[in-house]
């Protein structure tokens, strides 16, 4: 009997996401430097150690503490830095080797003089999709950057990384290709100057389906340990990779094949895909299949807090327990909204919760 | 130094919203239920026990167990029952006496089994919004209802509610007025049928803007104990009526009037609302004044995970800390993903955290 909206996380799948990638990324000579920011959970970490992965990625100070507690002392934090980051860096550097992003001369100067350890720096680059980073072509910037990271005592120029959030506009492979195509080029071009800096690339969708990597050194991607609807729309995974789902409640059956949940908005998160020109906030899947099998046109349509409405909803798509399952929209929001995870066998995994 | 995303809460303002609609409600004859699915705060919650009320609304079994601790004993539960709620209702019954939303015969008949003390019962109605409940014109589905309440042991009809989403598509005092007359006319119609059914309307819109309530008896606005960047567009408040807002670390000043805050989906949610024709996903104020003034055309215009970014910045609207104040476009789901307020003056109050 399903009594309030439950995460759910599949070990199997997402050791099997990891594995996939891990053993590609040996393949090709590749470093993977997972990045921990979807999951934010410590047992799940290990997963990846499990692999052989000794470095990681996350998005502030908060979740490298939080992994710096089981023993990760390999971190990248991949988020612009800022001055009010620098106590947190004093403490994190006693135990754990640190990269950051750093896009100012001031504050690579305010940074060598406050910490005590080296740390390495990737100057983030914009090939083009404009969310943050320096311009690839803005060479007086990059020079300038490199020039105040040598001279620092602790800093130490590593490379230059980009997230293209372009691929996640990408509907199928091919177009996946073709949109990482700007950063491969802005990649190539870096490292044709700078022989020994590091390329890295974060994103999701190219870290799934390419199989050459041109000039990159360095792959980060946090979404494909469990992906997600928005994923298997993109064409980064098929459904039956996704390995965290909602098993929730139905609490009314309306006419018009709508019924309302309870999941909203504090469950899934308010992202949403346009899917045949509506928004889909979740996908519903087919009952008590091993295989995942998205059920035809039935989706979460929309969202209050606590309410969510089910379009294309039939009884027949119900579990055992009487609950829907639903595939979230964007993995890294709902997850973020639950405290932990259980598995289908039952077993509690714990996660990080934000304050 | 701002060192991450805080949420603040001021709590005169927010005794102010308290006090203002305790009062109207006093005045006009209404029972305010006030939702506390907003602030879910026991420290809150307590503020509002202050001004005389004793009966609240909740949005899950989950939220009335956590205000149950701090003695609230008459709480609704504001979502439609199913039957995974069971269990709960059952240790909540102990100390409290429950309203509850239901819609079938069948499990009135189960919860009367169920539940050993007296319990009340709204049909919630759609007045035409269509999200959940009976509509309003269901005159036979309504009478099985109260037919079933009424040969329950423990069930008693106790009256009729509508959330009325419609008036949160309002911009402006004259169409929130508008909008609610959907609303107030069903619950008219019900009233002349059903003399001694109470009657209660959901909105913060038409709860802040009215001043007569037709045939309403009881209001359970939630929204308006905080207020947010929306309900100033919708014109249920005005700026300084605001009670929570976040300061937000600045990582990167980009050309073009941008800047990349420390601040995402995580800290604001996804919600946004549509102005000037493009998206708002959270407002600017001007720094350190005593009054509330929106920043002009500055605003959060993309998030993701942990980045925001702003448009229309400039260095001049930070505040003493190098942060920027912003108002949350949804103060509820806002408020869902920190853990405490801080008040201007240093203190923490705790909030109950989902999971």
């Amino acid at each position: 009997m399903a009594t309030k909206p439950q995460l759910f996380l599949d070990p199997k799948r997402c050791k099997n996401n990891i594995e996939r990638i891990a053993e590609k990324a040996k393949k090709l000579g590749l470093t993977f430097r997972p990045h921990f920011k979807t999951h934010q959970s410590i047992e799940v970490g290990r997963w990846f150690r499990d692999q052989g992965i000794t470095g990681i990625t996350v998005s502030s100070v908060e979740m490298a503490k939080y992994f710096a507690q089981d023993g990760w002392n390999d971190i990248t934090i991949a988020f612009p830095f800022y001055s009010g980051m620098t106590e947190g860096l004093k403490e994190l550097e006693k135990k754990v080797s640190l990269r950051l992003f750093m896009n100012s001369t001031s504050d690579i100067e305010h940074l060598n003089h406050s910490l005590r350890n080296p740390f390495q720096v990737y100057i983030e680059i914009d090939a083009g999709y404009g969310r943050s980073g320096v311009h690839y072509t803005d060479n007086e910037k990059i020079e300038s950057l490199i020039g105040a990271l040598d001279k620092g005592d602790q800093s130490q120029f590593h490379g230059f990384y980009i997230h293209d959030g372009g691929t996640y506009q990408a509907r199928g492979v091919e177009e996946i290709k073709k949109r990482i195509q700007a950063s491969h080029s802005a990649l190539k071009k870096l490292k044709k100057r700078y022989p020994s800096a590091v390329t890295s690339l974060g994103d999701t969708p190219s870290a799934s389906v390419l199989e050459e990597f041109e000039s990159v050194d360095e792959i980060t991607p946090g979404n494909l340990v469990f992906y997600d609807w928005m994923q298997v729309q993109i064409g980064s995974c098929k459904p039956d990779n996704v390995a965290v789902w909602v098993d929730v409640p139905v609490a009314q059956e309306l006419s018009g094949n709508k019924a309302i949940i309870h999941g909203g908005a504090v469950h899934f998160s308010k992202d949403f895909i346009i899917q045949d020109e509506v928004k889909n906030y979740g996908q519903v899947l087919k009952p008590n299949e091993d295989h995942f099998t998205p059920a035809d046109h039935c989706f979460l349509s929309a969202l209050s807090q606590e309410h969510g409405t089910v379009s294309g909803y039939k009884n027949n798509l119900l579990q055992d327990d009487g609950s829907l399952r639903i595939l979230p929209i964007h993995s890294c929001l709902t997850v973020n909204l639950f405290d932990h995870y259980r598995t289908p066998s039952g077993n509690i995994i714990k996660k990080r919760v934000l304050s």
